[in-house]
């Protein structure tokens, strides 16, 4: 945390300076330690902290650069001018009620959560709720921990901010600097609509992606022919496969109710083509494609 | 085609020529267009012909320098010594018929159709049918049409060759020589276990795609929301969407039953997704994702 001395440099013109320059990222993997390697490298802290789970994660950070120290939370937290959790959505609702508990009004604290519903209500009557900012880069790949972070994310892509008129807009103002530094395109929603349209637009493929792995480790019993004959389309459409369960399944669960939703709708989509299959209706077969190939007017 | 001194620069060691050099393809679109810009970087041919349904493509690939001229069926066949077909997979068995009743024992013709079954039974009497190699080399864009064609296609990926015991010995070397100078990975099936491996790595995550992109379009009304906030992650479960239904319902059509067998598990896997979140089942969902992650085992 900042001297009122070091405090002056944040608000300058000069320097994009957080306070001490100290940085705290609560989990250390992929969107946090890509965070960490972007604000060190716009100068916006010059101290990284690091808290996980396990000594062998804080290891591999400390190992590749990505933090300088890793500490026990309570610690971390109160050293930090800036704490920014990027963990498990589940395991985000009980740490952000500690952090909260931490931290003094000098303090920013900002979650990178796929889901927002639950954690912002969650902290909806804390003291210190104006002190958070619930923020959700829509960046990621398909691997996870220290060793998938990389510098230059996020730019060019979308980054959520729910709820900000319950931020300090001083808070907020900062948020949005290092997001709009980091070549993020901001977008404000409250946050069950962030959960709505995260359903459609990212929660539904990540299902596809996994059921479709499944459907072909199922089907295709000779590896060899999926390792032989895979081409760009499939390892397209299976990459989300890859990704990690301990962070998906709890975006799944506490987004069940949109997600079902969007599911049900996917599931009466794919009867559609098999109909027309079975009926060998070959006029419709190619109506439901001409309607999918609109969303070429949406995407690029 | 070829006259007899020509004939022999195709057997000679210091030149790739194919006879006379010359290259027919029939449609001039993605595969065929690039497949003819390849060759001619190659030196596997001089002079190309194209063959295509519309005056407005066959113009399009003469301004691009993909074709050298454009001419109809019969007479693009007659002065060729390489003819490769790349239509939709209904068209070609008709088209194909046409072909090998121009040939003489002189020329080669190969097809590059996501399907073989029909097609090779279709030709399975023809009195020419050595002088046919069927082909499926597993490459792909989203895109169609001769602006779609680049220059080092195909590299790295897998070419299936079909039945090659009904193909004259060197027509097949020829053809095998071409692919592997192209950066292919040549594979040998019956047509019928092609056709059913690629219901599984291929036709699948075509239907997925489409499918999910009629359930956005349905479900996601406010389109400036997906244009936003749509990630790398949607973008690429839904790239495949944007392919062209003229090439894809046949293909769909040829290879229903397989394409039937696969969806109806997928169906069926997305239901598994669906049970856990209705039944909040935490670790049966967890599991069905651990499951998918053997993908990585196999991809790459």
């Amino acid at each position: 945390m900042s001297s009122q001395q070091d405090k002056k440099s944040t608000d300058s013109l000069t320097s994009p300076l957080l306070g001490n320059g100290t940085l705290c990222i609560v989990g250390v993997g992929l969107i946090s330690g890509s965070f960490a390697i972007a604000l060190k490298g716009k100068g916006f802290v010059k101290h990284v902290i690091g808290v996980s789970r396990t000594v062998e994660t804080a290891n591999k950070a400390l190992a590749l650069g990505i933090i300088d120290e890793a500490l026990p939370l309570a610690d971390a937290v109160k050293k930090s001018d800036f704490i920014y959790v990027a963990i498990p959505v589940d395991a985000t609702v009980g740490i952000m009620q500690e952090i909260m508990d931490l931290i003094t009004d000098q303090q920013i604290v900002v979650d990178a959560g796929s889901t927002k519903f639950v954690l912002c209500e969650s902290l909806k009557a804390h003291p210190m709720r104006n002190r958070f900012v619930a923020s959700h880069p829509m960046w990621g790949t398909e691997y996870s921990g220290p060793e998938a972070a990389v510098s230059n994310a996020f730019m060019g892509r979308a980054c959520v901010i729910c709820e900000k008129e319950y931020s300090d807009p001083k808070a907020v103002l900062t948020v949005e600097n290092i997001y709009t530094e980091l070549g993020m395109n901001l977008i404000y929603m409250d946050a069950q609509s962030h959960d709505r349209h995260a359903a459609y637009v990212s929660h539904i493929s990540h299902i596809t992606s996994f059921a479709l792995a499944n459907t072909v480790l199922e089907k295709e019993k000779e590896e060899d022919a999926i390792f032989d004959l895979a081409g760009g389309g499939f390892e397209s459409t299976v990459r989300l496969a890859k990704s990690s369960p301990a962070m998906w399944a709890p975006i799944f669960m506490q987004n069940r109710e949109n997600v079902l939703d969007v599911l049900n709708e996917h599931i009466a989509q794919l009867r559609k083509f098999k109909a027309c299959l079975e009926k060998e209706n070959y006029d419709y077969l190619n109506e439901l494609m001409v309607n999918a190939n609109k969303i070429k007017r949406i995407l690029k």
